[in-house]
């Protein structure tokens, strides 16, 4: 089952079920007026979704059909009650860090870095991303999230991985350039983590057959600068945790409500064991500018590729082994903010 | 206006007007059913609201009145998409430093310290604090925090006060057994910030008076534990940061959603220039257990008052120059979580 969120003129927009192929939508809004909705009672909602969506499949439904505008679309949660965000890809962290010839501490492989974003206002797939200044060091961050049920204090892992119920995308928009004044100071992200966008739509889990295994998706993110390849790193490739893992790490001291948003954190592979190549070179590229960078100091001393302009273009999608899209793609400009 | 939400078994509750004694309610739900979708409407729902309190308040009401039992009550807010909580008390920070013998950064005076906390399952303002474990180091923060209306992004300083609707008390609770490790990961704080309770109501500015200057609210905020007064800090004292302020940092690279939370960070005075002295000895006390074990560290080279325990109580209040209350008591036990 594929979820989106039509605009409609209110803050959380209206329901609607995607088709498989992403070419058309049917309103869902009698049976749950948005998707916070649908999550608030998903044990009583999900199951006539998917009869709804089983009919539309069947071409029984008598539901009519419109043709999908991923740009009249929201996020699938315009706003959430959370944004929790893992960093995952280790080898991204530990990148980071080497660049700023800084050691990462072991733990760091077994106890995960997340960090909690700003959720009220989250941009739409194809909706500008509005800045200020590109003295801000505007990049992207290509993601997988997942977005749970009600989860316990302290549940388990099979409990975290049970509370699973849709997947997505995300751009996890970042200032380069406000964050280490920022963590500086100690206590997290806040301006250098503006809005972040999702994906067109979110799917439920079965919807990615065996690409999914209960905790990783296990394709490649595309992530593409200007119409260029920029990544093909693979999500489920050096994922040290998995979204059980992270689902659980952000429930340890509190329950998490139906509806949280929970990251990966950039994806990012590694090449033998080392930093990645570009595309271009036949590597898996970078699903972040500040990757690149980190790579181009560690081996020539400093960074050469710019962060985003105004003008440039990110786009973000992951097809499935049939060449299909799954989750519609992030396609977003970078533009000047006028007050 | 005094408002407040009413536990009645769905996640955001109903919304009611609460009588300027607190002693009673009237059910608000017809005007809007919950404080969210008041917030997210507000100029249009603000009118009808105030037009109900003052029938009530006149006695020309025909509503039902109830009467307020605060344990049937949510936070004003059960679950918001936003909460940021500042540090605005420097004074604060500047003590948690010095018990570790760090220096505190001079921007700590002209740059706000934020944290984005997380707001997906508020406590209500009698429900217990339930933890698995004590050696997590539980404390109190008492705090004053705002709701907003839409922000815009880059707000000015003005903007940023005009957006302040509704204004309510926080027990911020922290477990600082957890903070120092989590904090030295870099990424701010997440498990050592669970599940925060709101006063059992949310006032507009005007239940104030004077006591509001715009950006400050100038009164002592009280703090008991097990009975006993702890802290009894001005909250318009040593206050470096003013809501407007906070509310302006907050939105400096993204706006906030209606309905955003923005903290003031604990409540704290200095005496003569440097750190208070308990209640009991003629102080202004501490609204947090953390700062009196820094004193006794700065004072004694080790800390001796312990952090919270199960069965310990705490009580937030604040009191208006008549002496009566103005957003009601948190008032919280702590207990063992049992999964």
């Amino acid at each position: 089952m594929k979820l989106a969120t039509l605009k409609n003129g209110t803050r959380d927009g209206q329901l609607v079920l995607v088709t498989g192929d992403l070419s058309h939508y049917v309103d869902a809004s009698a049976i749950a007026p948005t998707l916070q909705a649908a999550l608030d009672d998903w044990a009583i909602v999900a199951p006539r979704l998917i009869e709804l969506a089983d009919e539309i499949a069947a071409g029984s439904s008598i539901a009519k059909r419109e043709a999908l505008d991923a740009t009249q679309l929201h996020s699938p949660l315009p706003r959430a009650f959370q944004w929790a965000d893992g960093s995952a890809y280790v080898n991204h962290v530990e990148l980071v860090r080497k660049a700023r010839s800084a050691e990462m501490p072991e733990t760091f492989w077994t106890d995960p870095l997340m960090y909690q974003g700003g959720s009220d206002r989250f941009l739409g797939p194809c909706d500008d991303i509005a800045m200020a200044d590109t003295a801000w060091g505007i990049d992207m961050e290509g993601e997988i999230a997942v977005i749970t049920d009600d989860v316990p204090m302290g549940a388990s892992l099979d409990q975290a991985r049970d509370a699973i119920r849709l997947i997505m995308l995300v751009n996890d928009v970042s200032l380069r350039g406000l964050i280490p004044g920022e963590l500086a100071k100690g206590f997290g992200f806040f301006q250098s983590k503006p809005s972040s966008a999702f994906s067109p739509v979110a799917v439920t889990p079965d919807e990615l057959g065996d690409a999914w295994d209960g905790g990783k998706v296990h394709l490649p993110l595309n992530v593409d600068l200007n119409g260029k390849p920029f990544g093909r790193a693979n999500a489920g490739v050096d994922m040290t945790f998995d979204f059980a893992q992270l689902v659980a790490h952000a429930a340890r001291t509190r329950p998490l409500g139906a509806g949280s948003v929970v990251g990966s954190g950039t994806v990012s592979n590694k090449l033998d064991g080392g930093p990645g190549k570009p595309v271009a070179e036949g590597g898996a590229g970078y699903s972040c500018i500040a990757e690149i960078r980190m790579i181009e100091t560690i081996e020539t001393g400093a960074a050469k590729t710019p962060f985003l302009q105004f003008g440039d273009r990110v786009k973000i999608e992951m097809l499935g082994k049939d060449g299909t899209s799954i989750f519609g793609a992030i396609d977003q400009t970078v533009t000047q903010y006028k007050g």
